[in-house]
């Protein structure tokens, strides 16, 4: 798998993937750049977001649950001096949909986490990565764990 | 540092970072997806290449090289069975200018590796990564490691 990311000015830089879908990537103006893309740092945590998500979407169909709408919301915390890496990262499910099956939700993070998610295996060696999951009944009802 | 991925339809997902930007992601239509978007795994090489880039562009001003075109290739290798991760990959910096000192881009690059590039200190962890570097004169000569 290859990826080619060439600089067009300042600190903006394009990524083209194999598949040909490209992404634009910049600094924040505190750092010297335009702020007229996502972050590098911002870039893996979507990823990982990303990735797990379709695990748990297709495991989900696949177990015949009614979704409606699903998102995921992934945090990253970082030391405050050099080298920085991610020491932490907290992944957060929202499942919202009828009479979803929590443990069809539990049984689908512990699949991508464990063994699916090829962004979250690798950024695991270095982060401690935590989840929780929100189960929304579009009646209302809301689980949580 | 947070993001918020959220399923559009199938597996196309559109994440959203603190920033406010956004990036696309699908999968490829051999695993149900549409190809609109970059897959999550490419995003982290992406990531990657992205932020060793912008510390590597920077240094590269700080000391006064010319610095006409610059990209950076980056190759990631997976097992083929579950559960897999990046176990090496391989980043490469083409810098072409007039008179680029080759110590330079050297120390930028290990500056960038060792100690700045977030990205690559957190998938260290896991793949091992090799680099290479080429620096082309504009005046056509081309040096390599």
């Amino acid at each position: 798998m290859k990826s080619r990311i060439k600089l067009v000015e300042n600190m903006q830089f394009v990524a083209t993937a194999d598949s040909g879908h490209a992404v634009l990537m910049d600094a924040p103006q505190s750092v010297g750049g335009n702020n007229s893309g996502a972050k590098p740092s911002e870039l893996l945590l979507m990823a990982f977001g990303g990735c797990s998500g379709m695990d748990i979407i297709s495991i989900l169909r696949k177990k015949k649950q009614e979704v409606a709408s699903f998102e995921v919301n992934v945090q990253g915390d970082t030391p405050e001096k050099h080298p920085r890496y991610f020491t932490n990262i907290h992944i957060e499910y929202v499942v919202t949909g009828r009479n979803i099956s929590e443990d069809a939700v539990k049984k689908a993070i512990a699949l991508s986490l464990n063994t699916y998610c090829m962004v979250g295996l690798t950024i695991g060696k270095a982060a401690k990565i935590t989840h929780s999951y929100r189960i929304v009944d579009e009646g209302g009802k809301e689980g949580r764990s």
